[in-house]
């Protein structure tokens, strides 16, 4: 009997979909079927796109880690655990299921850490490649953008713009398996333990994740929570850089401050001090005693 | 301040967003937070792509429609009711934010009979336009493709294969508002009331949705309850459609059957006996009282 070369994909992603946590039902059927305890859970949804957040040679595994970690990236943004996702891929028929089956080994890889279920998810063709996974996490009291308040100290893991680098050096070195200078782009670290620890000690009052660039994402939490940062320990360079870096831009009470730097220690997490909260709106650069208003810059999709 | 118009049209979209059931924080921040009750939940996702799933001229605010109606049908297989949904967008630049802003409003449009929450989603640059949604829903007893059993009847609501003659219809009228004959294609009729007092009344042994053409969703249902299906009254040109009908194909114990026709009546759902289950494996049809083996054909992404 015949049968589609989609549904040999469809069974052979099925059989490496971890854990079965909360899943009645998984792949298979018109829906997934989840037994859900009560609580408060997080949902996200990110896409990639080939040419746009991808390099058109990429290695399907590694597209696949990268989605993961976008999205992965915004539940730690949340102070959340993952629970369960949903992958959609769009793949050119060029492409070759193989490469389908790459991207979604990719995906289960990345999020294996947290034995994160794929619960189901779609498969369609399309003209260029695309990812998009919707994940589902928890958390019981999510950090939001709109907690800062003035006195807060400004706090981003990481190293802020490291991902623009390592993107030249991915395109010096595209098409072959990625070296550990690529990693900031292609590889991002989920700052997931850390986050639940913010999380679980209550110890930050906002928390946003820098996707589209440290200005522009600093200036969405300020704005979120109607007050203004001083960006006094940024570099220049990194303020003005679309940069996906998938950290982490948060804001603590200064009695927590000992308690978020042992957090850090505790799960190897870099972090820089770069700022604090003002009463005001926008964000602004301290130098040489002056203070400089910036304009927010960063990726959007349509206004280039 | 420069804004993106990329937050302008999500802060559009948040704006018409409906409903508050269990949305604790909507878009706005890095992930939606939802406070759920505990619960037996259905989760699907369902892309339409252009050129694939739509004509490349098809207007937006219909693609919206129609994305809702795939991923309600997913639901409506499964007996479940509609509870929240994420909405993707991928946009070529060319066609501009007003595009995607149209594609939304039809999603919600679509919805707003069961008054259903945009939790959130994710916009992108793209080649050519994607629409994919992630829908979440409940039902107490899913019904799933498994479970039918011999002795069994067969029933299909609506018209399997309209929508191909719809489509048809709509390519001769493309690019003006849908005329009444092409709504099969273009916004098919979800089944959730009928198909929530199947659930209720646990009338259906069996279940899946008609995305793919009668005959490969038959075997799918037979496959996955290990069963043979006899499908005596359908007419065998809908038996060898690729249709995309968003129809629910289903299986009833005969003391239901009674019951199964109430629920259609008072949902004014059309109805038909095509056949019934039997021991074996695989579709056949019976005509001029021989039995003859059915190979499954219907829509498949990738093999051709």
């Amino acid at each position: 009997m015949r049968r589609g070369t989609e549904a040999n994909l469809i069974d052979k992603i099925a059989s490496i979909s971890r854990g079965s946590r909360f899943v009645k039902t998984g792949i298979g059927d018109d829906a997934a079927v989840i037994d859900l305890p009560r609580g408060r859970y997080v949902v996200t949804t990110d896409t990639l796109v080939e040419r746009i957040d991808f390099l058109p040679d990429e290695l399907p595994f590694w597209i696949g880690r990268r989605a993961a970690a976008a999205n992965l990236s915004d539940l730690a943004a949340m102070g959340a655990g993952p629970v369960g996702c949903l992958l959609t891929l769009g793949l050119p028929a060029r492409r070759g299921l193989d490469y389908g089956w790459k991207i979604a080994r990719g995906v289960t890889s990345k999020m294996a850490p947290w034995n994160v279920p794929l619960w189901g998810g779609d498969l369609s063709r399309a003209r260029e490649v695309f990812v998009t996974l919707c994940l589902v996490g928890r958390a019981r009291r999510p950090i939001l953008r709109s907690g800062a308040r003035p006195g807060n100290r400004v706090f981003v893991t990481g190293t802020p713009g490291a991902a623009a680098v390592a993107l030249a050096a991915r395109r010096r070195n595209r098409g072959r398996p990625p070296r550990a200078d690529e990693r900031a782009h292609l590889d991002p670290t989920p700052r997931i333990e850390f986050a639940r620890r913010l999380e679980r000690g209550r110890l930050a009052t906002a928390m946003i994740d820098v996707s589209d660039g440290l200005s522009l994402d600093a200036d969405r939490l300020a704005r979120a929570s109607g007050v203004a940062l001083e960006l006094s320990g940024a570099k220049s360079g990194t303020l003005s850089t679309s940069s996906d870096d998938f950290e982490l831009l948060f804001c603590v009470a200064p009695k927590n401050i000992e308690a978020v730097l042992a957090a850090a220690r505790q799960t190897g997490t870099p972090l820089s001090e770069i700022g604090r909260v003002v009463r005001g709106e926008g964000i602004f650069r301290l130098k040489d005693g002056k203070k400089r208003r910036l304009a927010p810059v960063g990726y959007d999709h349509f206004s280039r």
